[in-house]
């Protein structure tokens, strides 16, 4: 249900079961337990457990091949750098399916989702054949997959693709953009998909 | 109540008053709205409308400078990069008071807020002078300092520091770390602190 596009922690998150977790293992490899707690982790363990008690936003990041074959994928990792010029990045594996598309084409499409839209973060978290199959999607700037009924969407022009590793932080600067309706903002906590609850 | 250590979206979503938003103008050198869409935003306007509808986890960033003076920040940017090997990065102003210690200290503490923690967030985005007065932090591995009773923290080591117009991304391998007591992750979204709700 969820490839490799998934940002790793997610993905590892939905490939866990949901069993109660273990005490974490030492790591091999891994430094020792820090300080005096005897369940603290390391490494590894410290970095699942930690992004396991983080809540994110869920976006879908769009673009399209050489071809113009639309691609796209669901990312929790979607954060703002500044607003003067108007940034914002995304992390990504450089062995997804989708980042032949994003290292060559300029621009990409990023959508905010709603309530209403946990369908399409779904469908495009899963295979990549199917993700584009279907009347959830148009053309819209420079011929890239627009989603419908998404909250918000913006068009922007990649301007860095920082690699780490097997992976890339995707600087993108925005141009543009459309509205849709408003709706609760949806996020993934805990292997699943949820919404804000109280203010506190 | 907040500075420039918050990451620009966030930061201006709380400078903004919270009277209704008008129609988005043209932007000055802005391109033309796309498609069709009478309301479609341009730029800024198009960047700030769609980070609106956008939740964030909260976390705190921590460090210390050369003589050891702790510095630190709430940020809504953390993501995760990779799993193997753990790494996760964040985004800030380099014209930020905390960027000295981030450019120069190799290691940085990364900390998971939840509900309980709502003052201690409010607390690291507040005036400098007083982020570290008080008894909600101890000293950690490395002399960094940790705060007291979060759900996850994390040490860290910065392994790259990517300089973007005036801002940072910055990416952290993950070292070990230490778990608190469980509490719902705490969430910014519409200018507030929220925790998840309901599933969907």
């Amino acid at each position: 249900m969820v490839t490799e596009e998934r940002d790793a922690t997610r993905m590892n998150d939905q490939q866990d079961t949901s069993s109660p977790q273990p005490p974490p293992a030492p790591v091999a490899g891994g430094v020792p337990p820090l300080e005096d707690d005897p369940n603290a982790p390391t490494d590894l363990a410290a970095f699942k457990h930690a992004f396991r008690r983080h809540a994110s936003g869920v976006a879908v990041i769009t673009s399209t091949r050489g071809d113009g074959t639309p691609v796209g994928f669901t990312a929790t990792s979607l954060a703002s750098l500044s607003a003067v010029p108007p940034l914002a990045t995304f992390n990504m594996a450089r062995s997804a399916s989708t980042w032949p598309a994003i290292a060559e084409n300029d621009r990409v499409i990023i959508h905010m989702l709603g309530r209403r839209n946990r369908a399409v973060a779904e469908k495009l978290s899963g295979p990549n054949a199917d993700r584009f199959v279907g009347d959830h999607w148009h053309r819209g700037p420079h011929g890239l997959p627009v989603l419908n009924n998404v909250t918000s969407w913006v068009v922007g022009r990649i301007i860095e693709r920082f690699p780490v590793h097997n992976n890339a932080v995707v600087v993108v600067q925005i141009e543009g953009g459309g509205m849709g309706e408003d709706d609760e903002a949806l996020l993934y906590h805990e292997r699943a998909y949820r919404v804000p609850g109280d203010r506190v």
